[in-house]
């Protein structure tokens, strides 16, 4: 991008910020690739630890690694007991993700991890990081609801272990996969507003924890998470397939948005929302109850025809089947950010690193000053 | 600034991020301009709560406005019983700045505060996240002595009653209008990393608290804070003004950095800098301890005959003399880095309202991919 002096591009939209490996948006063709891999690929054929693995290190584990890769990260599952207070001292009223925010930055000091201002740093290893974090999630939700915390178990996957230690039960195995399967379609978006966050405050040689304490206070923004909540809601209002012709009238009058529909990357259908929606089906399959699905595809279906008519066709992003996906599972709306941050954390930890070892330049960019120029101090007696 | 498309400069370095009317370097000239006021006069002429004011409101508050204002900030020094137990239970082996990040993401939740994801959030009235950063640091000092906590003061500056809260009595007047006027000079200084990232994550529509403790996560990094901590390591390995040759022989031997030496902005002398030394004079003067100060000035003055004869002149910036000042104010190093977090504060809140003020566009730069083409995914037991 190309810009004449003194001009500038509001939210550095076309700037770019640094060069990655990690991830590929292809917005024209509707692609998303982790390290080359497709998201499709990997969210049918991987799971959460296996791609955490790959963002981390750059290419798929071996049978051996990947073995030695499970078993630290589910040696990392169980929350410090101070931790643990901490949770259960927090306001219930309090939004999750500011416990969360705090709560990273408060681990580091709880667990082993050698915490250096270098490349050095010892994160790639202990990983603690990125497993409590669903621990922390859960283990909210388990002391919200007056009951105890919840053991680990280390048989089952990365997703499927958040459910059993939010619910105090095993998981189906289908409600495991999905659940572990949607952190994966979650897990990287390139330089989206919480993983810049995370890679201007790892520019200062911060330690990772404080990094990704940072991202996650960006994630809770509303501009940034929270879109899946706000379309359950929507489903919710609409309350059933019939009435959702009456609410599209209502909402293009209101000029209201209509959530997880659009993204600012993809020009077309979010590769992300189709294995959702597969997922979503599936759920619906099982649950033999298919009252949101049916409710958001007349929704999807007359948003486009009205699109279409418009000539400014917007397609349904990753977040417009996640929440009835959620939902199914029975995770309530509080948490779907914070479920966002438990899954985009590797991906933070991947660029924490990848920006450390570039060789870190300080991000430090020029502003525009628009001021008041330059006047003498006036003591107070004299001022009007 | 004028990029080839698909180059990019490293750290956004001078790219324009956003527009601004809080502050303004002048770097070619040394100088440095709050709303229009320049540094030198404020620090001389007003107080930390004051500047606080100008820099949300925009203007020098009138006598009343100063008085209410006054009233207000001072009532918020209190810290909350529960946040009290957090710093009390916080390991006393840990970083302070890991405390603060934490702390201040989790006061939010106890304090009368309505958090908005908006313009329209309160946080320019309730203060306590700018007030309490102080009382935090001071209380914090006092547990990890094994000491009580000391009630704030309310007819004491702002920089006065820390030093109260964290000695445990009043200080001397001119203590406490030197720690005052330090914090003016740290107070804010444009675009900088953290105010960068507190920029970055109120883009996102998050928290004003959200935003800070980012920001003290990108100030912990070695690249930000911390100078006057290895400014005044420096003067305890020199020892006495004689030992300042051989010293700076095997630093320019070893090719080790002066700290406190150069800034990015600045082309002369910081002007934060001549302040401070006056500063550093006075106390001096006063604790008839000139130890520091002399091999300060001994430093300063081989270090310029060296450049000059190079002819790459590099000046003192304002950690040159500033850890130096805190040592006779009594303050350890380990909280030199959180009390540049507690005066940048007012800064950081600044930039967090004008953020949402313009009517915020979120942060999404792009990023250069240079990782590997599509491939596809390779089962497990087909990998070599």
């Amino acid at each position: 991008m190309s810009l004449e002096s003194g001009t500038y591009s509001k939210g550095l939209e076309g700037i770019i910020a640094d060069e990655t490996t990690i991830s590929r948006v292809d917005g024209p063709h509707g692609k998303l690739y982790y390290r080359g891999y497709s998201i499709e690929d990997l969210a049918l054929n991987s799971d959460f630890e296996e791609v955490t693995y790959l963002l981390l290190y750059e290419k798929l584990p071996s049978s051996s690694e990947l073995s030695e890769w499970r078993t630290r990260m589910r040696a990392s599952r169980d929350i410090p007991i101070e931790v643990q207070i901490m949770i259960r001292t927090f306001p219930a009223n309090a939004h999750p993700m500011q416990l969360l925010q705090s709560v990273i930055a408060y681990l580091s000091v709880y667990i082993e991890h050698t915490i250096q201002h270098s490349p050095q740093c010892n994160c790639r290893d202990t990983l603690h990081q990125v497993v409590q974090m669903a621990s922390v999630i859960a283990t909210f939700h388990r002391f919200r609801q007056g009951k105890g915390y919840v053991q680990p178990l280390p048989h089952i996957s990365h997703g499927g272990n958040f459910l059993h230690m939010m619910r105090g039960h095993e998981p189906e195995q289908y409600e495991a996969r999905i659940m572990d399967s949607c952190m994966i379609l979650h897990a990287e978006h390139e330089f989206n507003a919480s993983t810049f966050t995370a890679r201007v405050v790892a520019s200062t040689m911060s330690t990772c924890y404080c990094s990704i304490s940072a991202a996650i206070g960006a994630l809770f923004g509303s501009l940034h998470g929270g879109a899946n909540e706000r379309v359950l809601e929507m489903v919710r209002e609409v309350g059933s397939k019939e009435g959702v012709s009456a609410w599209m009238d209502r909402a293009v009058a209101e000029k209201r948005k209509v959530p997880g529909m659009g993204h600012r990357e993809y020009k077309v259908k979010d590769p992300r929302s189709y294995v959702m929606e597969e997922f979503l089906k599936e759920l619906s399959e099982k649950k033999n109850d298919w009252h949101d699905y049916e409710i958001l595809k007349e929704i999807e279906k007359q948003f486009r025809e009205r699109m279409e008519e418009k000539g400014k066709p917007l397609y349904p992003n990753v977040d417009f089947f996640s929440g009835a996906v959620y939902n199914l599972l029975g995770i309530p709306k509080i948490l779907f950010t914070p479920i966002f941050a438990m899954a985009r954390v590797s991906g933070w930890l991947a660029h924490i690193l990848e920006q450390r070892e570039h060789g870190s330049r300080i991000y430090r960019p020029e502003s525009l000053y628009k001021g008041e120029a330059e006047r003498p101090y006036v003591p107070i007696a004299q001022r009007s």
